[in-house]
């Protein structure tokens, strides 16, 4: 990594930087009293609610396990390079690793757009288990190999919500000529419904909203997107997350820093993201509906659910879609297949599982009360 | 560590010890050449698939994270002392950590089948986030540290099957004299409506079904209960396990081994359990269709669904029990309490995202086949 470092030149970090990056970022050697730094940009803002905070739990759990030995710095999108470059710049070795969403990467490998999550696809943890048990995995690190990186699943947020519109969904017509900003396989099946995609990361999206340059926005679901003020646009906020059940955040090292590691310390990027990953998809689930809770209530944030007539009719445009997608890219291809055949395993067994035990605890009865005090 | 062995004197273990545990395991020193050995028996049989596969995991990756500096030898069920004792003798310093469920030890802490899982209560990834976000660990280290142990949650399996039953249950009244396998807060519910409730450990499951002690049994789901042979009993297979949606295994660690322990050393506990936890949730999704599949299509077992009116009657049967099992203990109140406040979240949320998308997903389209190949 120090031999690494000396390519880059001070002006060529100024120019990329965005004057964020504190003057100590720099000077530190990599190596320093046997102590690994290793440079983070994510792809979101510092301590971000669930993703920010996702990568600082990264980080320390990593610094715990190595006794120190292992220090992760972290910046947010920006403050090194621009948000959607952070791969471009660990893939050159200017940073050590990224923490972002797999689907910014399609530009260079088009099987991240998979690899993220497909349209009436996996849960979390259906795509956790996928990625462990499935060959997802390997399949990942073939992609980020591409990009001279190691993969990790780093955090499932869980389902989201379908997006916020300015107008109501009544049916598949009503996605013709949306501007809509929903990135991923989602954003591709909308796009043949008739809709103008338009990709922003997170910090740009509210802006976009207000200005009128979009008719409806998807960022993740109620914890982050009351967090970035989304609720102030005073559309109307649409469910199920029919687009991404179960989506992915990545972390990925560049591949050089990867192989310098010993087993052990492979050992704890490997135990730490795992951990990581439901850390992540635990403080979603425990602060969703405290935030819907105070959208609606506070904000009055109108919740509306698409209509079946209307998922349908998404299912049946996203098969078109992905087939397509998938055909045009061999290692798109192997990706898609791998998940096809996951989820024809999956999907059954929720039907007796998961989903039949929610619905249950759905029926109508009457259930305890928390005592008082 | 090794003061506390020296109160143990061969005859002592020798007793306890079933005769399974090789030779080496009791002369070696607890630390040796800087390793620190620690002894885990679990209350399954060794490898058991999802269980004892977990708990080889869980070692495997503390020995990976501390480059071989920690060890932990497995042993299974009765190898160092009948399934049930293991608690008494991680208590007593006899065994180092025990891996298992809690409600085995509601004898000790009537509390523990509360944190096992409650009937209607959490899924697996709302028991985890409970766990971490909403004062779980807190509660279950109290419980635990009763038995002088620290607690951890190392493993949940998922929505369980209702059971197997040598007849088909029609009614609620189809409980009455039942003698059904059935630990946990479910078994205090089905007693409730007149079962004679029968706990054993997994391996004296199938006999007890063979030889007519048992008219149900409730294990685990198909990959598990495939595995020790339930299908073979011809019994009727429901679902949903509206009894333990979301049940959580344990690993404990003797208290004066844990506070011996360095920080870097707990953070490795830590890590490594939540991993092991999502393993093993990941492990049950990508086995558990295939293997109700085999027995299906290969040992014409007959799945059957619980009624909704069954249903509906067990919760409310659940309600009455729960609420008196709390109110007679304090620590199972304060841990109900928690339950309860962290459902009362759950469930509206789990309607809006989890649930709502496997609906959707589960909808009457044509989608994506994997390609030929």
């Amino acid at each position: 990594m120090v031999n690494r470092r000396r390519f880059l030149s001070g002006a060529a970090l100024g120019g990329a930087a965005t004057g964020f990056v504190a003057a100590t970022a720099f000077p530190t050697p990599s190596i320093a009293q046997n102590v690994k730094r290793l440079r983070m940009q994510t792809t979101w803002p510092r301590n971000f609610p669930g993703l920010g905070t996702g990568a600082n739990f990264l980080a320390e759990t990593i610094r715990r396990l190595s006794d120190g030995a292992v220090e992760i710095e972290i910046f947010g999108a920006g403050e090194i390079v621009p948000a959607f470059e952070t791969m471009d710049a660990v893939e050159a070795g200017t940073l050590d690793m990224g923490h972002s969403a797999p689907y910014y990467w399609k530009g260079k490998v088009p099987a991240t757009e998979f690899i993220a999550g497909v349209p009436f696809g996996l849960t979390a943890s259906e795509a956790t288990s996928w990625m462990k048990f499935g060959g997802g995995q390997e399949l990942a690190d073939e992609a980020y190999a591409q990009m001279n990186c190691k993969f990790f699943l780093s955090g499932c947020t869980g389902t989201q919500m379908a997006g916020w519109y300015s107008k109501e969904m009544n049916s598949i017509d009503d996605y013709r000529g949306l501007r809509m900003r929903l990135p991923g396989l989602g954003g591709e099946v909308i796009a043949a419904a008739g809709a103008a995609v338009i990709n922003l990361p997170a910090g740009e999206i509210g802006p976009a909203m207000a200005s009128g340059t979009l008719d409806a926005a998807d960022w993740i679901s109620p914890y982050n997107d009351l967090a970035i003020g989304m609720h102030r646009s005073g559309w109307f906020y649409y469910y199920p997350g029919w687009q991404e059940p179960g989506p992915i955040m990545d972390n990925f090292i560049n591949l050089d820093v990867w192989n310098s590691l010993t087993d052990s310390e492979k050992a704890m990027f490997e135990t730490a993201n795992a951990a990581a990953n439901a850390h992540v998809y635990s403080e979603f689930l425990a602060n969703n509906n405290a935030a819907l809770a105070e959208m609606v209530n506070e904000h009055d944030v109108q919740l509306r659910r698409l209509s079946d007539d209307t998922l349908i009719h998404l299912a049946e445009l996203s098969r078109g879609v992905l087939d397509d997608l998938a055909n045009a890219d061999p290692l798109s291809r192997r990706v898609y297949d791998s998940i096809l055949k996951f989820r024809a395993q999956a999907m059954p067994w929720a039907n007796i599982a998961e989903s039949a035990v929610m619905q249950a605890r759905a029926l109508d009865y009457q259930f305890s009360e928390p005592s008082e005090g």
